[in-house]
């Protein structure tokens, strides 16, 4: 059996010396290496901002959508989105376990898991698309899949529904980060706040910002913000068009006499939404980009541009725990709970 | 006279409603608005990034380099390269100011200033190119620009060279933000260290991580090397090619005894060096993009790719008074002035 690295760099087939997730093509032969993990895949989540480019180029036809995916696994060994770089995680059953891992892994053949690693750099290999869920960014297949020595994952809690746990999973990063960032008396905007990964951010920011705090929730839907209203998530509820930077700017001065934010959090699966962000944001303020539309240059220059000394700060999808702070919020909040099977399970 | 926008959202074409910065199109038009200043330019300091793209392009060809310039302005009302996204800043000599500015700025006609806001959100009008100078990424040009009303600069200093001055100029956020960042005792490490905003961070970091700290000089560039060691600015010098990121674990992790970096910074103006910068720095750690050839969903994903829970930061081309702080290194250090003086004015 063929010996393979913790981070998985014996699959990449192109360009060679670089990992797998920058690789343009990586090796999704289904013969593990003696420290990989064999999944039989049972449900693929596409990133938001991956799905969203993947419907409209098939115009939400479903079969143009499979085709996509398919012809991106087809060329690449696993399923990242060329357009936007992004990829998802998948959920399935341990059916192998490299030799090497004995004693290192909690993991046992025919545990059910989540993969928290990305699968833009995730070896896959689909062998039938079953079903697309357009409306929750599912996507139920048959095929295959590998875990490197260095990927995280979250065996599937007895207590939570599985569809459930894998859609907050699949963003646990940003609730886990909002609560690590926001201290008692803050000021947060979240910006695209009502989708999954919105609701979370605002739950995390009002619970640790607390009394004395403020959460701002912004979002163009109003659907969005009736709901996250209904569950008394936010101080303040804006409907805004986030790519529409001088209207940010204003409403959030309005709701906080000129102040502005201290911490801004960007949660919104489109583009040129950088640098509403940054004019939300107080001076000495933090913005926080979760968003994978977010365009690094964009950001950089625009805080640049208007003079604002602010910090800045790449939306990590990891952080210890994170599964763990992201999952508890269902066990904390009944009405979360119940909202999000509605909506993402 | 017309009454301007603090931001420049009046010079917007296209897409309205944007800022001057992610606008596709500006109004380069030289008559002023009430709150804006007349510059006549003397020199362009085009963003690296962006003059090793328009080199490339141009095959090394003056006349070429001079076409994709005056095309770029043509297009965009502003020198913001369409590949990298970036700008530069200028020199120049104030020849007009915005009646509505009375009793707000310090400035009078005749004054030499830098801007730095980038020319990426700067109306810029190109009558003639009449120098290339390709080391140092500085074009000499007759033409106008305009610095709105939030627009930052520098009064050049008396006492240091006009073109030095702009040189460093250009890149002082990057050190200031070292100095910000950087606490005695830490180990850092900094990729793409021997340039002209490297060498600058060397410094900064030797200064504050002190006696007990340590400062990893890495680039591709053994011409680079030297001269960073004849200027004794690091306590590791190592040769690598940063987008061999397992190359640059590796190398780093020697000379750290596998303990990695508490914070890496990253300078280097090519693509794929994010994987490199994460790798290098250790759990908990920082990594600190400078360069505005950093792809944003590479560096998130790559993190979570790895397991690696870092904080990744956008690096602001602005902070307080971070021209004092760049000029201040000069005034400071002899050896880096004259090395300066010699390479970048």
């Amino acid at each position: 059996m063929k010996k393979g690295n913790p981070y998985g760099t014996h699959r990449v087939i192109e360009p060679k010396g670089s990992l797998p997730q920058p690789a343009t093509k990586i090796d999704n032969d289904m013969e593990i290496y003696d420290n990989e993990i064999l999944i039989d895949v049972q449900t693929l989540n596409i990133d938001s901002a991956s799905f969203t480019q993947i419907k409209e180029e098939a115009e939400g036809n479903t079969e143009k959508i499979k085709d996509i995916m398919k012809d991106i696994v087809d060329t690449r060994g696993k399923h990242q989105n060329p357009v936007t770089g992004s990829g998802g995680m998948l959920i399935g059953t341990v059916e192998k376990i490299g030799p090497a891992l004995e004693g290192k892994t909690d993991l046992k053949v025919g545990d059910k898991l989540a993969t928290l690693v990305s699968l833009s750099l995730t070896p896959l290999r689909i062998d039938e698309i079953k079903e697309v869920r357009k409306d929750i960014d599912q996507v139920d297949i048959k095929g295959k899949a590998i875990l490197f020595e260095s990927g995280i994952y979250a065996v599937i809690p007895e207590d939570i529904q599985e569809n459930l746990a894998l859609s907050v999973l699949d963003v646990a990063g940003a609730p886990a980060q909002t609560a690590k960032l926001v201290s008692p008396g803050d000021t947060v905007a979240i910006i695209g706040a009502t989708g999954k990964s919105g609701m979370l951010c605002l739950y995390e920011a009002k619970k640790r910002a607390g009394i004395t705090g403020k959460v701002i929730c912004l979002d163009f839907s109003e659907e969005g913000l009736k709901r996250a209203e209904d569950l008394n998530l936010a101080d303040h509820y804006i409907k805004v068009d986030a790519s529409n930077a001088v209207d940010v700017m204003e409403k959030v001065s309005e709701v906080t006499n000129g102040k502005m934010a201290d911490i801004t959090i960007n949660n919104v699966n489109i583009p040129n939404t950088e640098m509403g962000s940054i004019l939300a944001t107080k001076n000495k303020g933090l913005v926080y980009f979760f968003s994978m539309a977010t365009n690094f240059t964009k950001a950089a220059l625009g805080a640049e541009g208007v003079g604002k000394d602010i910090n800045m700060i790449v939306g990590n999808g990891y952080t210890e725990g994170h599964g763990e702070i992201a999952l508890q919020i269902l066990r904390e909040s009944k009405s979360i709970r119940e909202a999000y099977e509605k909506l993402y399970a």
